[in-house]
């Protein structure tokens, strides 16, 4: 019987370890919670109505469909036992493994504050998507149909919590759905009146890019007509709004679509893994790994992406943090990869060493700030150039060609006509629409 | 003030009525439960994830955005007062009126046995589409861990009540993915062993066909390896599966995946119009309306589209029910739209005519059937050019460029490689998945 390989989450780092395994001789199951391998980069664009889901989501199954050492189980992991070498999934069913990669991801996290979650919704999933879609465009139809003005104010009042990447391309979305994508399709509001706002813990946007960077982010946010508050704490979240401070004092912003962006914790898998091999866990959650991505006292459990804190081992240099982005993942799949190969050869694992090609993120149409690492040093750009790199950059690295094809025809389509394809919410039930509003006659 | 034209719902009846009241001097309220218009005849590849949601669904006030006249509001009628002249909103909202027009569509009609409907939902909104997609693929995620030999049978039997043309649309399509689009996916099942199972209760299908036609289709399904059970009556359903009987006995069929696509009953909007018009309505539900399809004794009000129980007039013939088709319900939104111009003007209302173009069918890939009334006669083919037929007929009659573009690329891709891009589920909990269920261990 050939060495099993069992790898619990397909996202970038699960997937590229499956496919780095694809010529050992080896069975490999992959199981994941979802049918589908999802391209998260992208995922704000279906939570803003720009892409339908299945441009930026391939069925996991077809993904492997010629690997034919790779069996995909759609199933969720509750239990990991570490001697006995198995998992067990939510269904009861258990599967055995000689080597198990651990690449489960992350989650929000509202800092221990678990009740804001219903108020604000975080993106991890295409459901986040889907709920994040149906809020915001559910707002504005809510302030078409509502008489009171300051009840219209506050539909039209609409708060990023986080200003990392994420946070970033929403509100800078939102703000161009606001001003280019609605006007002229409602009657009773103007939706250029919609207000954005992004509220920010640290002094500056973008806190993983340099300082120069993080400035031009501001500015080109402030273009699009998105309020940045920065050094601000959140104080509560409710659904009516929420309550932050500043230097400036308090703030109160009324507001029937928060979105949260800002923390991120760890797959409770860690907590799992913790109990059965002893691992130490990070304040996020994070899964404390050896150089070469194995647990200690446990070299065949490797823990790879998000739910790890790895550091990346290059020759002569001080180890760092791995920083938490898909080529992050990616290479650490890859580096799993080749560590069972190692192992199945009698070879000693490798540490996982990070190549950094560098970092970018878009703020809006013809907005994006890019960081990237050259031989002769650091290469930082911003604007219209920086927007073209980001959008070709993130439609290479899509997963397959037809998704790509479709992604970059939608995005051409959005281009010329401002016209976002997506703008489609399957069940409109929701407190915003289910909630009295009185509504004015017909106007004359 | 402006005379206040009211339409209920934006499918092809009231979409079109909106549209033909363009250059007329009225202010004109679109009411709808949901923000988009649907382009059914398509909702089937929806289900069978052929298609993206957005491609076949619109914003409405995204088509309505050049028409200053017409307000789009969001929202679910649950009152009419035909002499108050209002309509009220799940809200509490009230609308006034001048001249209404009730396209409320229709539902699906379990015939008085509503405890199937969670065992076997029907086709007729976006929500009910992603349900059926989840169903499908789903049942075989669960085949794939599935260990006892009689639940995997069971799992991969799939059963369309109804052969009309949605349910051969549907039945046809489940077996092309069985196939043609899942083969080589999976590891311990082979999909091609899928059962696919129409069960009609009249003894032919599409029954709205000259019998010629029918069987042809019959034909058609037979050779994409579905099984049609005509002359079939359903006595039970529940989640194992349903049971039914024929001229040959009863029989029972295993089944997770059961689709209703049979009966069709009237919005109950047409029950709240009776009690507040004393107009009548037919055994479905439907709205008995006068020739010109105002109710009797209330020319303000028309009734439409599939809640209507009309009849065609043409000079010199008996007058002829008009079928329950798109263009059916285009033809009276046209209709009742030029009768509020001539109302307003003082002209006598006309009589409703239908003009019947013809009728068409898909069954799979490379097999439609097509019945043209040309002036020459009838026109009917099968095959091949019927299908390719069928497709552009499908394509022109979406709604805006940009739709027909992105399907006819997305059927383009499907056609070359059988793949079916929307093989997505945001939401993988199901009764199907969450059961228990062994599993065995990765096969050596």
């Amino acid at each position: 019987m050939r060495p099993q390989v069992l790898i619990i989450g397909c996202g970038f780092g699960g997937l590229e370890a499956a496919r780095a395994l694809r010529t050992v001789d080896v069975d490999i199951t992959v199981v994941d919670k979802t049918n589908h391998h999802l391209f998260q980069p992208l995922l704000y664009q279906v939570a803003t109505a720009g892409l339908s889901a299945p441009s930026i989501a391939a069925p996991i199954r077809h993904l492997f469909r010629r690997q034919r050492n790779v069996t995909t189980l759609l199933g969720e992991v509750t239990a990991i036992d570490a001697q006995a070498q198995t998992v067990t999934l939510k269904d009861g069913a258990q599967l055995r493994w000689d080597h198990l990669i651990v690449a489960a991801g992350a989650t929000h996290s509202y800092f221990g504050r678990d009740d804001w979650a219903p108020f604000a919704p975080g993106l991890k999933t295409l459901d986040d998507a889907f709920e994040i879609r149906r809020r915001v465009l559910m707002a504005f139809e809510a302030a078409e149909r509502e008489d009171d003005a300051d009840k219209r104010a506050a539909l039209l009042q609409f708060v990023v919590v986080g200003g990392g990447p994420t946070g970033v391309e929403l509100a800078g979305t939102f703000a161009e759905i606001a001003r280019h994508t609605l006007p002229g399709e409602f009657r009773r509001i103007d939706p250029r009146q919609a207000r954005v706002i992004l509220v920010e813990g640290s002094p500056r946007v973008l806190q993983s890019m340099p300082e120069t960077l993080s400035e031009r982010a501001r500015e080109q946010l402030a273009a699009l007509g998105v309020e940045v508050r920065l050094g601000a704490r959140v104080t509560s979240i409710d659904d009516q709004g929420l309550d932050f401070t500043t230097a400036a004092g308090a703030e109160r912003l009324a507001s029937r679509c928060v979105v949260w962006a800002a923390g991120v914790a760890a797959s409770p898998l860690g907590r799992t893994l913790a109990n059965t091999t002893g691992c130490t866990l990070d304040r996020a959650g994070r899964v404390v790994v050896q150089p070469d991505l194995s647990l200690a006292g446990h070299p065949r459990i490797q823990v790879i992406g998000d739910l790890a804190a790895a550091q990346s081992h290059a020759p002569g240099k001080e180890p760092r943090p791995v920083p938490g982005v898909s080529p992050g993942a990616k290479q650490m799949g890859r580096c799993a990869a080749a560590n069972i190969r190692r192992t199945l050869r009698g070879e000693t694992p490798q540490p996982f060493r990070y190549s950094d090609y560098g970092n970018l993120a878009t703020i809006g149409r013809h907005s994006a700030v890019v960081d990237l690492g050259t031989p002769a040093g650091p290469l930082r750009f911003s604007g219209y150039f920086a927007w073209l790199f980001w959008l070709f950059a993130h439609v290479y690295f899509l997963i397959g060609f037809r998704n790509r094809f479709v992604v970059l025809m939608d995005w051409a389509w959005a281009y010329w006509t401002y016209d976002r394809g997506a703008r489609v919410v399957a069940n409109v039930a929701s407190p915003a629409h289910d909630a009295p509003a009185a509504l004015h006659p017909p106007a004359g």
